[in-house]
């Protein structure tokens, strides 16, 4: 059993584990929660203008996220079609439904890790 | 088998998953890898200044990192001796070696947490 850190803390019942995560290509921040939400808003929106203004994010940020996904990716996560992003819209490819599903269950994985490991934040010492 | 994303990248051996933790309590930060290196530092070298130098932090925000856990301890993490940190040095307590202890199994789980997700990035789709 781990060593705790409830018996010294004046409030017990407050403690939580909290944490963020994200995937590294070649060390760099490849995805996390921020590029996830953007596909996921483009893929409701059918438009990466929508989507970044769903997020309270500029529309150049949204492309910078997009081109920096589209640089490791052998295929494009976002395809915009004819007209561009404000005629025919934008569409979200398998590759970027895969980071998706890939994203959720990740983040599920990682909130049964801080939930085991809040329950053990007051846990007496053994 | 979770769903992995190896297979839509250019590069497929130089993704890893890499993620942060911190404890809250009620809500806010409480303590992290920041702190505990500090309280490690203090440790080391019997003086917050001189800790603090270390990690190239100001005096102000070191005591300030130790009076936001010591709000938080039923005892103080650090004491600091007559003649002050200049003079007599400071000391950490049983309760701040609990916290590094802690802190450090915490991490070790954390990283054979990132570790075996990192060998599931690659892994193909079931």
């Amino acid at each position: 059993m781990a060593k705790s850190i409830g018996h010294i803390l004046k409030k017990k019942a407050s403690l939580k584990l909290n944490g963020s995560l994200w995937v590294e290509c070649e060390g760099e921040s490849f995805f996390g929660p921020g590029p996830v939400e953007l596909l996921k808003n483009i893929a409701d929106t059918g438009s990466i203008n929508k989507a970044a203004k769903k997020m309270k994010m500029s529309y150049k940020k949204a492309w910078k996220l997009i081109h920096a996904l589209n640089e490791q990716t052998s295929r494009p996560v976002v395809i915009v079609q004819s007209g561009g992003d404000h005629g025919g819209g934008s569409v979200i490819t398998d590759e970027a439904k895969d980071l998706i599903t890939y994203h959720v269950r990740l983040r599920k994985r990682f909130k049964n890790f801080l939930e085991k490991e809040t329950k053990g934040l007051s846990r007496t010492m053994k």
